[in-house]
Parts: C-alpha cells; sequence; structure tokens
C-alpha cells in the first residue's frame, strides 16, 4: 500500500551544486543549492534554482554566468557552510580557507580545492514561485586531472562525490555498483 | 591540475526519473529519464527533459499532466528497459509485467510496483534545444508505508533508490552517511 506524504519536494537523490559567482565589484560568491540537473543535451545545459533573496541570485542576474562546482566527501562540511550562511555577511571564500579560480569561460569563480567544475553562461531565467530557475548553457567541465582512470574517464571511487537527502536534510556518498544503462533492461525489451 | 573534459552534459549524482504519462487514447506509457530534480519549493515543482521524438513528449504536451516513480535497486533493470525501447514498438508495462496504476490526483499513470512516486500537472514547458523541459507542480508524493520508519519518514536503507552516473552510463545505489545537512558546516561558520 502506499502511503500519501502531500505535495513535497522529496527526490532520491538531489545533487550537492555549490555555485559559485562574481558581484557586481568582482567579489567571489558561493552558495549550496539541491535543487537542479541537466536540463538540455544539445545545447549542453544545466539548470539550478536560487530563492531571489540570495546574494548568488543577484549576482548571476548580473553577470549572466555562474559555476558550479561539486564537493567531495573531505569538503562536504565547507560546502554545508557555503549553505549556512549569506555572502552579504561573510566572505565565504576567506572563513573556509578555499580559494577562488577565475573562470577562463565564463565571468563566473569557481571553488579551486572542489574536484568537479561546470562553467555555465545564462541561456534562460524561469520565475517558478520561490525559486528561479536559472538554465546555464555549459561550456566548459573540469576536473582534477588525478581523478581520471586510465581511460580518460572520471574514476567515480576517487572522486568520491556527495549527494543530498531532502526529507532528512542528510548529505551521502554514492554507493555501490548496480548495472550499466541500456544494457541491463535488454533481457526485458526481447520478449514483446 | 585541472583537466578540461569540454562543454558535456556530466553532473553527479543524477536521478532515475521514470516518467509516466497517458496517451490520447488512454494507453499508460513509461520512459526513464536522468535530465531533471526539483526546481521550486513553494509551489513545489519538479522538472524533467524530454526529447520531442518521444511518445511521452506528446502524451504530456496533450494531457499536461505526469508522474514519476523511482525505481529501487530490485527493479533498476526494468527502469532501464523503460529507457531501450519506445512506448510506440512495446507496450512497456505488459512486457515489463509491471503495473499502471491511476494517479488520483493528476491525469497520468504511475509504476505501482516502484517504491516512490511524485505526481504533477504542468506548469511550464520551456523549449531548450534538442529537449523540452516540463515543470511540474508536486500535487502528491506517495511510498510504499512498509518503507516508512518509526518516525513516520522514508528509510533510506528500505527504499534503496538508484541513481544514474552520465560518463559511465551506470547506475549506483545510495552510499554511506556523509553528515547533516544545516550542521556539519556550522563550525566554519562561527568563525568569521
Amino acid at each position: 500500500m502506499k502511503k500519501s506524504l502531500g505535495a513535497k519536494t522529496i527526490l532520491y537523490p538531489t545533487p550537492v551544486l555549490v555555485v559559485g559567482s562574481y558581484d557586481v565589484e568582482g567579489r567571489a560568491n558561493v552558495m549550496v543549492a539541491a535543487w537542479g540537473g541537466i536540463a538540455c543535451s544539445k545545447p549542453p545545459c544545466v539548470s539550478v534554482s536560487l530563492r531571489s533573496a540570495t546574494s548568488s541570485h543577484s549576482n548571476i542576474m548580473a553577470r549572466k554566468a555562474f559555476t558550479i562546482s561539486l564537493p567531495d566527501e573531505a569538503h562536504a562540511a565547507q560546502a554545508d557552510y557555503f549553505g549556512i550562511v549569506s555572502g552579504r555577511d561573510q566572505d565565504k571564500f576567506k572563513v573556509s580557507g578555499l580559494t577562488a579560480a577565475r573562470s577562463d569561460v565564463v565571468d563566473a569563480p569557481y571553488v579551486s580545492e572542489f574536484p568537479f567544475v561546470i562553467e555555465c553562461s545564462i541561456v534562460a531565467v524561469h520565475e517558478l514561485g520561490l525559486h528561479t530557475q536559472f538554465v546555464g548553457e555549459i561550456k566548459d567541465v573540469k576536473v582534477d586531472d588525478a581523478l581520471l582512470g586510465d581511460d580518460g574517464r572520471v574514476d567515480l571511487g576517487r572522486l568520491r562525490p556527495i549527494l543530498y537527502v531532502p526529507d532528512q536534510q542528510a548529505y551521502y556518498g554514492i554507493g555501490a555498483f548496480v548495472g550499466k544503462a541500456f544494457s541491463m533492461g535488454k533481457g526485458l525489451a526481447g520478449r514483446s
């Protein structure tokens, strides 16, 4: 039997998106968002939703660019800190001891110590209610080269990304391999 | 050192969204999508991006509603199958042996055997390129009652949801607890 939980924002999993932007005076800021995901393959786009009350919101509106830095497990506390305080009250890079690196492709900073970065320029802004959804075209993806496997792809066991579970307000790691996509369902596809 | 991977649609993690819809004749269809996520808190919204070539795309355009059923690890092969074939060629419910349950709140079916369901009515449609992004207002969330813990919340260890890793084209489970959100970063927030 299924039980109704009501109209809640619960999904498993959601990502931990550390959104980087510059303010009008060029100061780097970061915040953390779990409301977002890949939105289009061609052009490659990612969307992230922010409340208009955040300083990142006004930064992105003005600069038309943002980055997403993905924290690994070792940087979960710093990512969480980015979501606790406002960039209006604290210089989050200074307090966390992390480094703002200027993107070479968009007008936004990323977190140098975080292992995986997506750099975006704004292609659409959607007012959905409490949150504004920013759709960014992905201009480049960067990863720490020590995390690449022999096949030139990201080694997930070395990257150790984290995810967010909304109703628990908790971070988790990525677990065990379950199966190959476009493969484990092939047996079913054959028996029509 | 960071290495550029180019403008690719890579994010860790992305969800495994099994999207349910009815066609004009009332036949239930499902497909699987990894491009989406929660998009707004008030009203509660989720977005999912589909190619216009899919039958689900035309179904949702006509019916203005969809569901998202989340597969657990035990149903990963069925979810994968939903992404391999087109609803134009196969009755995916019949072939998979799964049951289409009619939502009691929106005009769309969900997968009865999957443990977690989000029911949505369309509030916005955004043409982004190859993909159309459907924004659905969440009207209800339903979960198998056997998966609820004593606190009335979903027990993640019983739910066993899966996630998708784009560049590997692979499904993984959810891993170990890393920390509490809005909590593990508090130590940093105090030392400004």
